[in-house]
């Protein structure tokens, strides 16, 4: 685990190693470092000033625009009009709390309602996705009466005390909580099982018994519907039933986290647990919710809010802001008029067709993987071994981003790309994309 | 504590009761029973449907517009044009996380760190006050290795499990967390103590003491620096100079929590703190800090920071987004170009002089406190035994939003109306606030 730390090490700048090449870059780091000190976390090996981004583009100081092949937070693209629009209309009319009524909240709960199962019939908003999880994590334990959680072995569910320890991947090197226990992602590269939701059942069955041996009663589980901090693993479809099955079986909720899959990033719907053809308990939700303006959010079935509140109150004084609900509810709609659910399929599928292309001729990639516009991108040092090569990610992340490409890695060794671009990525942009993948693994090797 | 519930139930709508009076009031509380369930909070006996505000007023779906005497987060006037235009203008240039650079986020970072005492020198920005005190009590542990933490008996300082542990006034009805511990606030009525300062001091080292009888060691000391939740205490000046001083000595941290008092409420200074003439080790903020804009931060002393990064990292994926940044620094320019500092001092004293006066008549007031336009007003059933009485703050709350002011209540009793308006509040909104307040008190007790 003690890789994560290598891993940022590979990919940030290092205050410590040799300054930017331009002044004006220097100086900018300069500042930061003087105001966020030790807090400070810059991508690159060459730090970026970025000031201005529309759709799938970001406007660099240095005069150069940056094709951004990795943020999924402006998930329906940068800036787009349609949600600056909404924001701008309603923070000049209103930006109040929940304890008053208003129609855009409203509008938006029973919008967002309608687009989950219908036993999933409540809903708590809060401001990020990390209050999202620590509430379910509140909710579950109230609803069973346990504590202990299963997350999968590089889970990362936020930055809350409390979701801290449900992350091992924010805890490089230390023991998980004594409430966590760890079951494998699924991983079609190094572990093909033929039967991955089976094997998976049977790791959180196991985890549950030795739980309960430690005397640690079993809570529930959370995942993240597409494992994307293990690396990126979306298959086989229908994975997670057995799963839930034995988290039901055991009286335990199942928390999906839809923070990174959710909000039609997957290609297959809305939510990345369609996918797997489940009804989550809770469905958390934040990143992408309002295209950057921060809001998250907790659904869930009405039954276990009620459970939560006949012993807590929880109120979240940004939560469910009007402007937070408008700039939510363009997002739904760009969603849809745009087609941005059916745009991930298609630009996702050519664009894993065309990196597995390229892997023809560059033995440097393990495996392409992935569903719609959230795909894994695995490097090794040879395809025997599959030796893991985070060297060759931190060259293609860095490589990348001299050619104007914005990319970052994930996964236990670092060496999976992780390629996430806002939704209105169009094939024009995979065969840019793809082009400077090839010319950059081309010096790397060559 | 119980007795908090029964305030919730006192002041809040409640829809097991009566529905509301009007056919449109009675849809939208329908509507949002429906998605936020046993989760929703609504103010009122007769709930509230805000459709716009401006400044110092709120204008309800009846047609009628509401003097805003109690929300605090729209703190320089709902709906100010400054911030308004600063959201509008960044929000359509570029809302991305920190990991590139960003002119607009060191700007404001610096601004910020220019308030502050010099020795607190870095700053983590975050989303909301209670992911600010989440981190802040994260920091305390890993930079004195303790884990015990002193608060106020009715302290409140946020919605995470790790902040919920700390506010006493969210758990009602459950003794405290093994590793917290509480003392009594000040309080210049029921216990006005010669040296209240020092009273304190010697709770703090009490429970420090008996906390390492318990094999705990102490971490820190978290506070409001107006203790507003348990009834709004601000005097005298000077009294957590001996209690930082205890602190200090038993290798602890102070952490002013500045989500109430700070970005001028008390009409002192910026900071609730400097009320004081202390210097935190951990300031923590919130609430109005964007008017709205959801955004919190820690600042402190870089070796903390250091200290805790040592260990864990911490990344806010919305925190000190530019949008928040230029709205954030909107809010310190119209406080400054305002004076709205000084409008708190001024309106502040006109106001807790009106209600002294109103005082002479009705004998239900206990006693008018507080700082700048941060004042608590409390009943009492009689002097002589200042035996509290919530019923008659209910009676105002619901009494005055008949009247169309809006108003709330705070305290270990209720009984203490919690008056906090906009800090553009002017003489004349005083006075008409007052002239209500002197019109209901007349028709509950006459």
């Amino acid at each position: 685990m003690q890789i994560e730390k290598e891993i940022l090490a590979l990919n940030a700048y290092d205050p410590q190693a040799a300054k930017p090449s331009d002044e004006q870059t220097r100086r900018a780091v300069e500042r930061r470092l003087g105001t966020f000190g030790q807090g400070a976390v810059l991508f690159y090996r060459e730090p970026i000033e970025a000031v201005s981004a529309e759709g799938v583009w970001i406007q660099g100081a240095d005069g150069r625009r940056y094709l951004d092949v990795y943020n999924n937070v402006p998930s329906v693209g940068h800036c787009h009009p349609r949600v600056v629009e909404a924001i701008r209309q309603q923070v000049g009319r209103l930006n109040i709390h929940t304890r008053y009524l208003n129609a855009v909240v409203d509008d938006y709960a029973e919008r967002l309602l309608a687009t989950l199962p219908e036993a999933i019939g409540n809903l708590v908003l809060t401001c990020t996705g990390s209050e999202a999880n620590d509430l379910a994590l509140r909710v579950a334990q109230a609803a069973t009466g346990g504590t202990g959680f299963i997350v999968s072995e590089m889970a990362y569910h936020g930055n809350t005390a409390a979701v801290t320890d449900i992350s091992p991947s924010s805890r490089p090197g230390r023991p998980l909580a004594p409430h966590v226990r760890t079951v494998p992602a699924p991983d079609s590269y190094r572990k093909p099982d033929e039967h991955p939701g089976e094997v998976m059942a049977a790791a959180v069955m196991a985890a549950i018994k030795e739980m309960a041996s430690k005397g640690i009663r079993f809570a529930g589980m959370i995942a993240d519907t597409i494992f994307s901090s293990d690396g990126v693993h979306a298959d086989p479809p229908g994975l997670l039933a057995p799963v839930i099955a034995a988290v039901h079986a055991q009286g335990g909720l199942f928390i999906a986290d839809e923070v990174q899959p959710g909000f039609g990033r997957t290609g297959d719907a809305l939510w990345g647990f369609q996918r797997h053809g489940i009804v989550p308990d809770i469905v958390t939700m934040g990143k992408p919710m309002g295209n950057g303006f921060p809001m998250g959010g907790m659904a869930l079935r009405p039954d276990l809010l009620a459970a939560f509140n006949a012993r807590d109150k929880y109120f979240n004084t940004f939560g469910g802001n009007p402007v937070a609900a408008a700039a939510g509810l363009a997002v739904l709609d760009v969603i849809r008029e745009e087609g941005l659910i059916e745009n991930a399929r298609d630009v996702g599928r050519y664009l894993r067709d065309s990196l597995r292309e390229i892997a023809n001729r560059h033995l440097a990639i393990g495996e392409v993987r992935g569903a719609g516009l959230f795909i894994g991108l695995e490097f090794v040092t040879d395809r025997e071994s599959k030796t893991p090569a985070p060297e060759t990610a931190s060259a293609m992340i860095n490589g990348l981003r001299e050619r104007g490409v914005l990319i970052g890695a994930a996964g236990a060794y670092g060496n999976t790309l992780k390629i996430r671009p806002p939704l209105c990525f169009r094939r024009e942009h995979a065969d840019t994309f793809v082009d400077h993948c090839d010319a950059v693994l081309g010096q790397i090797r060559g």
